[in-house]
């Protein structure tokens, strides 16, 4: 076991506070991380405060993980001391159910295991990168490539996958329309990624208060939702429309933005369940869908790919200090895009 | 201009009666067919009934119709006295968008128009199937394989097409596992044609009252949804579900039956809005998608199909003169599973 020392909420809705945790020891085939970066996700604060259910507390979030590998276990073929390395939502899973053998181990079939917040098969619970270490089964860490600095790429663990996975698997690319409602954590990430897939991006936003960010950002194209004429101008546009926000749509006036055929796909979602009509969709074949996250070789090719196109996340580097502060402004909206905690202020 | 003879619902909701009708001129590119049978679809009744919304009266329904070619204009190329062939839900469309041009007529852009309740481009109101004769543009005409006999091949120009070509884009194939809710007139054909297809299918229905005929029909499983053992037994297990009925279902419950990666896909709606819970399409990268009928060029496909696995659809031939009889009867579920009308009885 190691002592490190970590940023926790003792109980939930409380506020974080330094401690100390209890990292497994390195085994056969663990990875120790010396973690440099860990990004602050919205869905961070959900589990804080206990608004996706019950949580396990003491905890420490945090699942947007960047660092250099200590040390590596003997059974250990794919890192070594040195390599640069991230740890995103996913720590384990059974490694043997039909999903986990296709490399969908975010819908393990027997529960993959979260990086915090969690229960390990172990029965220990897992904590995640607001700390100064972590102890990760070399299955479930990826290779951050040197084209990608650390800070920029600790949000694409989370944010980066959570929109590649979908953007790829619907579609996008050269000659397609794409649009992003929100721009966000996971909003910008889609238009970064959208636009390097080679698709025609549009950002759908509240407002056009970000507009000058979002076209530098890849976006060819910038719309207030909060206008009417939007929904009327851009009605069937879109071959893919990615929604990255959890506030509740008025999802029949988004899937009349879709072309014949098109998809809307869901990464945010509201808590509250939606009022859809099935019309909407039967109108022109269309698909609501959902995404979650990605699997671990899908998560490496997200990051190959950014590091291909020298893609990383917007950010705001804090101390480790600042994380409340820095909550009450990601509930605010007032980030642009990501705050990364220097986990070296911990 | 030519009259024949139909049944017609004078006003809403009024009974159909006897009546004649006009029929334009075989046109450059027309066929004058002579009609011989015409399903009874259940949509015909939410139009006679002003179900969704005002409708054009007198309404001759029918969008199921089978025949033989009488006469064709001096334009006409693929078809000639003599040829057995069929009328779906479509009549025109623009031609040129680009869903006319991507075989997607049903979604026209300038607006598709239906074979009866439409007014079409020359500004004529449209009249259905139930009537002794219609002229159709060719290229709004299909051809009846000679295997399939015209009583039975009536219905598969909207049920045959409607659940066709969603099993078709969503996948049906062999090693798939396929489950169709409903076993009506949509329901029936779904299960034929999965069947067919090589999927592995199972039918949802309320209760086991149709067992039998499921799987005579080609369904391998029946369950009866009324029983909640059903939800928990087939927790995962499809591929793809095709929902025939109108019913408002428990959205959630059935997106459970999913496996990962899986979509449900609805071809009959609710009128009403449904509640959906996002996270039940995010947790599993589920989806919910629409199909609505099928373009002419899909249609021939489909008969094509049918004609060569031998699928017709089950039915009860009427006379014209039990057509509002039948009408109550499909209200009340009490068909196995389509009313055709002999229209030699008009």
């Amino acid at each position: 076991m190691t002592t490190v020392a970590a940023y926790a909420a003792p109980a939930a809705k409380a506020p974080l506070e330094r401690t100390t945790i209890e990292r497994r020891e390195v085994g056969e085939h663990d990875v120790l991380i010396d973690i440099k970066f860990a990004g602050i996700c919205h869905s961070d604060i959900h589990q804080v405060r206990e608004g996706w259910g019950e949580a396990i507390f003491p905890m420490v979030p945090g699942h947007e993980i960047a660092g250099v590998v200590e040390a590596v276990g003997p059974g250990v073929t794919k890192f070594k001391a040195g390599d640069r390395v991230g740890v995103g939502c996913l720590v384990d899973s059974c490694r043997e159910c039909e999903n986990c053998e296709a490399g969908l181990e975010q819908h393990c079939l027997k529960g993959s295991v979260g990086t915090y917040n969690a229960v390990g098969y172990d029965g220990e619970p897992t904590y995640g990168g607001y700390a100064q270490k972590v102890v990760v089964a070399e299955d479930f860490t990826v290779r951050i490539p040197d084209g990608l600095a650390l800070d920029v790429a600790a949000p694409l663990l989370c944010a980066g996958i959570t929109t590649y996975s979908p953007l790829k698997h619907w579609g996008a690319a050269p000659g397609k329309k794409v649009a992003v409602i929100g721009l966000g954590g996971l909003g910008h990430m889609g238009v970064k990624i959208a636009h390097a897939m080679g698709a025609e991006v549009t950002v759908l936003s509240q407002s056009l208060r970000k507009k000058d960010d979002g076209l530098r950002l890849g976006a060819d194209h910038y719309y207030a939702t909060s206008d009417e004429k939007t929904f009327q101008h851009l009605a069937g546009s879109f071959d893919l429309i990615l929604s990255t926000v959890s506030a509740p749509l008025d999802f029949g006036s988004y899937l009349g933005l879709l072309k014949t055929g098109g998809a809307l796909v869901n990464v945010g979602a509201p808590e509250e369940p939606i009022a859809l009509n099935l019309f909407s969709l039967i109108g022109g074949n269309k698909t609501l869908a959902g995404s979650m996250i990605g699997g671990i070789q899908e998560t490496q090719e997200m990051l190959d790919f950014c590091a291909e196109h020298g893609l990383g996340a917007e950010i705001e580097v804090i101390a480790a200090s600042e994380v409340n502060e820095a909550y009450e402004r990601v509930l605010a909206s007032d980030v642009r895009y990501r705050f990364v905690i220097d986990t070296a202020t911990i």
